[in-house]
């Protein structure tokens, strides 16, 4: 996945502001002036390596005589300054590798997209490819310093692992630490951490709860009742290393911060199928719900992915989507994005009382893999709304209406 | 809640970098130099009062010849810029008021707290005390542009409330969106906007589920199982924002980065007690659920409220933390913070595989309320750990160790 260097995708890079406070413990850290990021060249990378138990490089194109382009690196480069400082004491270096200068560097370590960041660890690179601000890449560096599986060994533990439904997750049964069967697992983890969670547990109740026999691993997409058991246990690191690979795009997938750039581009032939809906928001949670069933109704059809945009985690981006996509996003959403040009069309839902039941959504989405629907031919399907605010909504496919006003009732309580 | 001016305080100003990718549909905002904060004085305050929606005012004091301080003035300025901008569309005007030029104006405006920021809405005065992040703000701004009272009309829009249980919320049965009494509450409602959630229901099925009467209003204390209902229906504004005045400070409450200094400012006597757990990781999920069983059978207690911090949402300060109160934060952790030094005291747990149980956290909790356990008198009840990778933790009191290590079997399944 290479990506061209335009002058397009700004990411946060958090300032600091010293205002102040009587009371003290929620200091913020402001940038300290001391510079930690290294310019990592031929001579140097091989010592840095070394030096450190993570090693965090931001490989960028050139920067020349651009000026904006310049002033767009600074301000990664002081991202990448706080966040050294933040870390100072987890043995953790930052650098950045010109793609030009330091190309027989950047070869020789695997580097290839450029803006994104790629953290090296225990001669694993792990590439990080979300939001450029300080906060995400220091969550994700943290989670990074964790062990790579987490154990589950009683039933609140396993509670907690219940409720992880957005999260693709693994979880195995062994014998205890030492067995090799375990390790072989965890080596695994190594491969796909932070963003696929692996949980062990040697608790005969908890595997028994969970239905699983001895070294047997179970594979959970997000949002799916039900796991997948990975074949042929007792398995091997590539085992499993395999199967995830094989398995890891699921149907309904939320959009994070910290790998969101990389979901954008594991497009569907060049389209994505994008649902907002807002998690704490009534609405938003019952069009999720419809979205789910929707979601396990279809997890066999490998042409579904459907990208979830929770508006409450992008704040900054709610606006531009608004404007982008000409919707509302006060309420649901579901629409086709064409991600070379972000041409898009939406679901006409009359409002947020009245959301489409699940069958409705599948007869939909049916149009929208049958290329019924697209984001090219905006002529065929429109419904100018009547009744509604928004203005905007040229772009706007019906669904069916058949069933309508009697969702409201109290029928399911 | 008057807060002085030191300079300590550092929030998070996201400056933008604008990196590149081929795909379109995710850009950022970067601020784009159009200057749009009016430096608010007495000529021009009565007219963006007017002009505007909505009135966003950071209150600073004044910068005077302090480099600092201008820069850091500059950072905050940035923040309101950029939501500013990305605001554009949603009426809302930004401006800075200088406590010392416009001393007279920030009378009359009701301004109290510097470094504050605050907002007008029909004729209402919202004090925003937390992270002054573009982030922060922006996402606090958008939450106050929605209804006050959300409603709740099927079994999956309540599944939705019933999941809520970080929030202090209210919901309100009536009988349509013309009662009388539904209007007093919506009213009530905007007092508390965005901070205390609203919900209100004109469907007899989810009153039923909810056991509430016509025109009743129950209130639900955070991560508590059954709701207070306000006595003496039907309401008027002023007794519902009078209960939820009173009942407003829970037993367990999480930090959020928008309120957060001043859920920091609201102490018991100078100290807080503080947890530290993660959410998503299964040993803090369970210490969690610890802790909220300690609350609920505590929750009578007025001298009790407890902090809960999760780390993951905090992951510039994470650091910080670990060194100010000297703890490790990959693992839960309870303690006492003196909030005018930062002085702490933490409870000893040998490791996450042994946390304790809600007795024993409720004998230290009762240990902190009596004194027996406090910041300033380390020498008492300090228990070297002997097999411990953490060294810095010399504060640390033990709790009983009893029942310990059996606590991982597998009874509970």
């Amino acid at each position: 996945m290479k990506a061209l260097w335009l002058c397009v995708l700004p990411c946060l890079v958090p300032f600091l502001a010293s205002l102040s406070q009587a009371e003290e413990g929620l200091e913020f850290p402001s940038f300290d002036g001391k510079e930690r990021v290294i310019n990592i060249n031929e001579k140097n990378y091989k010592k840095a390596l070394k030096r450190y138990d993570m090693l965090c490089l931001l490989y960028h194109e050139p920067l020349g005589f651009n000026k904006e382009l310049q002033k767009q690196y600074q301000m990664a480069q002081l991202v990448l300054e706080l966040a050294a400082q933040v870390l100072e004491d987890k043995d953790i270096g930052f650098g950045m590798v010109d793609s030009q200068e330091d190309a027989k560097v950047a070869k020789k370590l695997g580097l290839e997209e450029e803006a994104s960041v790629y953290i090296f660890k225990n001669e694993r690179v792990i590439e990080f490819d979300g939001e450029l601000s300080a906060d995400t890449l220091v969550e994700f560096l943290l989670d990074l310093l964790e062990d790579p599986v987490e154990l589950i060994s009683n039933a609140l533990e396993l509670r907690a692992f219940d409720r992880m439904e957005e999260e693709t997750r693994l979880i195995g049964f062994f014998k205890g630490e030492d067995s090799e069967y375990f390790r072989a697992f965890q080596e695994a983890a190594e491969h796909f951490q932070p963003y696929i969670k692996f949980f062990g547990t040697f608790d005969k109740g908890v595997a028994k709860e969970l239905t699983l026999k001895m070294n047997e691993v179970d594979f959970y997409e997000p949002f799916m009742d039900e796991p997948m058991t990975i074949p042929g246990k007792p398995h091997l690191e590539e085992d499993i290393v395999e199967f995830v690979k094989i398995h890891r795009r699921p149907t309904l997938r939320k959009l994070r911060a910290e790998d969101m750039f990389e979901t954008w581009e594991d497009d569907m032939e060049g389209i994505h199928i994008v649902a907002f809906a807002e998690e704490e928001d009534p609405d938003g949670f019952e069009f999720l719900e419809i979205l789910k069933e929707v979601a396990r109704d279809n997890t066999h059809n490998p042409d579904l992915s459907i990208v979830w945009i929770d508006p409450d985690n992008f704040p900054l981006l709610t606006t531009y989507w608004e404007k982008t996509f000409r919707v509302d996003l006060f309420k649901p959403q579901i629409g086709v994005v064409n991600v070379t040009d972000a041409d898009s069309v939406w679901l006409h839902m009359p409002d947020d009382e009245d959301l489409p039941s699940a069958e409705e959504l599948e007869d939909w989405i049916e149009d929208v893999l049958s290329g019924k629907v697209n984001t090219e031919d905006d002529d065929d399907d429109i419904v100018v709304p009547a009744d509604d605010d928004d203005d905007d909504d040229d772009d706007i496919t019906d669904f069916d209406d058949d069933n309508d006003d009697e969702d409201e009732d109290d029928g399911n309580l």
